[in-house]
């Protein structure tokens, strides 16, 4: 199932796609969806992130398997950096070099707190694309990220949410300006999404909304203004950025 | 003045000190503000955390003039720690030992980004009370302090934001169970409130209710459950939290 949230002319709604349209729905973390009863055809809405999280967690050095001989480590992004599909990545110009990483993302479906690991899949409500965006010319500079990881529309997120997606294998891609500049799956990441759930709620509460940003396993490009990022994951769909510059002074 | 938040029988609501009550006020960033017409005692009202930030921030090594010689660095705490007065810092057994901290803690007016130091006072509601609680054992393992700072109620604010505080030299002290452990002021800090805001919003976005916990001078202590925590910050107030323990699998 597709849990997407648009634009309507009476503000934002969660919707699951079903056929030809997007159904409305009363909130997407319900044990059992209570539909409203109104429906938006598929094409010509605006798709907005599809969650607003409270939390969103990067795995640190997690994107081969030779970094399993770390502990696994994790950072957190401002959730004022959160925006949607075709919402614009903005560089300025003192922060040095840019990437943008696919990333599989967890969503997370209720209040939780020191998993198991036989009660992940019950924490879980889905999967959506993240663009984890990152000023790595500051990350040598800052060993805690936040000057990395905290600019303006760093954490594009969606097209929408897939809820029975298997994260085990799961192949994706980064392009840039419609060319492929890295393809990888989720098997290479160094600590597997059961893990990293078990790790990070041992440390602190997760919550309906929370993103957590699963590692980057190569999937990294350089971007400059004007360029558009693109990237896809199989079994979701793929979440296109424009990326731009502000001037300094301007924002 | 006194900008707080307290229970109401139909919910939290903003409110502000005139003599002997709590004036209701619509909104705490407003340029002016609106008052609702109803009023509360000002005693038997149960305060909350003055404001419910999206972005957490904490100086880091900035407790002291000589940490200077090393760039201002900052991370991110989960907006899930924050509570209020009297809300229980919760510990946890494997996280080891665990610290209380006095800081001043700024809460922002507005979206604001790149300030120069000129614009920074334009960007400041007010000052209240940050407990930066933290897990001083998991500092040496994780130097992104996601293990340290983001335990349960680990962000108690509060009593309320005082918008008339000169920052410069404030006094503040720690207290476990009524016996003070240290003392210090705002003008040991490494870096001032203006350098802090002027070098965070170079680069990322803060908004309206985001709390920027200024450093630690000096001022912290070790707590274990049972233990009472009570910060003072001169010209503020105080903010007292009890220290509970949790056992992991009761989370």
């Amino acid at each position: 199932m597709r849990i997407a949230r648009i634009t309507t002319t009476y503000g934002p709604r969660s919707v699951v796609q079903e056929d030809n349209r997007w159904r409305e729905i009363r909130d997407p973390f319900a044990g059992e969806l209570e539909f409203t009863g109104v429906d938006h055809p598929i094409q010509g809405v605006r798709l907005l992130a599809p969650v607003q999280p409270t939390v969103v967690l990067g795995m640190a050095h997690n994107g081969s398997a030779d970094q399993r001989v770390l502990p696994p480590q994790a950072f957190m992004k401002s959730a004022r950096t959160v925006t949607g599909p075709g919402d614009p990545i903005q560089l300025n110009d003192h922060v040095g070099q840019v990437n943008v990483e696919t990333e599989l993302a967890v969503v997370i479906r209720r209040t939780c707190r020191n998993l198991t690991a036989v009660e992940v899949p019950t924490a879980i409500l889905g999967y959506t694309i993240g663009n984890d965006v990152t000023a790595a010319d500051q990350v040598p500079l800052d060993d805690k990220m936040t000057q990395a990881k905290n600019g303006d529309g760093f954490t594009p997120i969606g097209p929408w949410i897939e809820t029975e997606l298997d994260p085990v294998r799961v192949p994706m891609t980064v392009e840039v300006n419609g060319i492929q500049v890295a393809a990888a799956d989720t098997a290479q990441l160094a600590w597997n999404i059961t893990e990293q759930l078990v790790y990070l709620t041992s440390y602190l509460t997760l919550g309906a909304g929370d993103i957590i940003l699963t590692g980057c396993p190569g999937t990294l490009a350089p971007v400059k203004p004007g360029d558009v990022s693109t990237l896809t994951i199989d079994g979701i769909g793929t979440l296109s950025n424009p990326v731009r510059s502000v001037p300094r002074h301007q924002l």
